[in-house]
């Protein structure tokens, strides 16, 4: 990468941490500005507009969420084992990654009434998440994990709930139990797919 | 109620649609005049401040919530019925009474990493409605509807986790497939309760 680069990726790793806390609405360049000690017109200058930084820093935590989430789940073994592996990772993501948590989560809940390229971009990411979850449980159909008739798109809705409801458990309400619910939750999951 | 407190409660009224959809923190006294077409001035008088308006807001929503969808769900029968009908008046409250979904789920995802006032009647009314549902649970148990060794904290978890899910289906995925899914989930989890 040129340097150019490399301050651009530097500016939206802070970005996306402080997207992670108050919200892409929060986001402006002068608030950028005061975390990472460069000018607002210096970061203007990368930017442009604060639609163009949000759209940025979005596109930068997709990248960094296949990185260090899917990725390293795609070479797991293809089935049970993947989905596994998927679902450690993307916990490790919600808890240790960010300061605030999933930014996708925090993103989906403040744009979904907010009609414009924000919206589009995030909805979009979250609909190619669903269709990995999607074809993940239909691997594993195919690999004799989980039974013939299992309806994959149930199953990706109702691992999205948890992973949802286990981001709302330690965010919101501290729930020092949220770890220990949301694992039981997931082994019952994987126990009826495998099951009819 | 007294003229005063009729108005009060109309502004109100439009105070949790307007906050549904943009959030609470871009609810503001200006916005609300603009809806009401009231007076800033007037709006100021009811109100003091913004967080005022946000606070009370958020405690007109849960006397609307507990009036439809809670005492309704407590006047079924004890056990599975009461925890059914009370499934049954959440989803019509996420999906009909308010232009913007559940305000709870909203506000939650909104103010999770903004301490203050706010985050603190959220969580509170949070942590109250998990009760319930752990509640509802512990007497499904005692009425023989649950086998007696579920984990009544667990099944609030995952119920919670599902209709967290079909928030976020039917809000940003606009998936016209989340009302059966999410029905195939609850009957899921109802069934793997009954039986160990």
């Amino acid at each position: 990468m040129s340097k150019g680069q490399d301050t651009k990726s530097a500016i939206l790793d802070e970005a996306i941490q402080v997207a992670s806390k108050v919200g892409f609405n929060a986001l402006t360049i002068g608030q950028l500005a005061d975390v990472t000690d460069m000018s607002k017109s210096g970061l203007f200058a990368h930017f442009r507009s604060k639609e163009q930084l949000q759209l940025q820093t979005l596109d930068h935590a997709r990248e960094q969420m296949v990185a260090l989430v899917i990725r390293p789940a795609l070479s797991a073994p293809r089935g049970e084992a993947r989905i596994r592996e998927l679902f450690e990772r993307w916990i490790d993501w919600a808890t240790d990654t960010l300061e605030g948590g999933c930014i996708f989560i925090s993103a989906a809940f403040e744009f979904d009434d907010q009609p414009g390229p924000m919206r589009d971009a995030i909805a979009d990411a979250q609909r190619q998440w669903m269709e990995l979850l999607v074809g993940l449980a239909r691997a594993a159909v195919a690999e004799g994990h989980f039974r013939q008739d299992l309806d994959a798109e149930q199953f990706a809705f109702e691992l999205e709930s948890l992973t949802l409801g286990f981001h709302h458990a330690i965010r919101l309400l501290h729930d020092k139990e949220a770890d220990f619910k949301v694992r039981t939750a997931f082994e019952s999951l994987l126990t009826a797919s495998r099951t009819s």
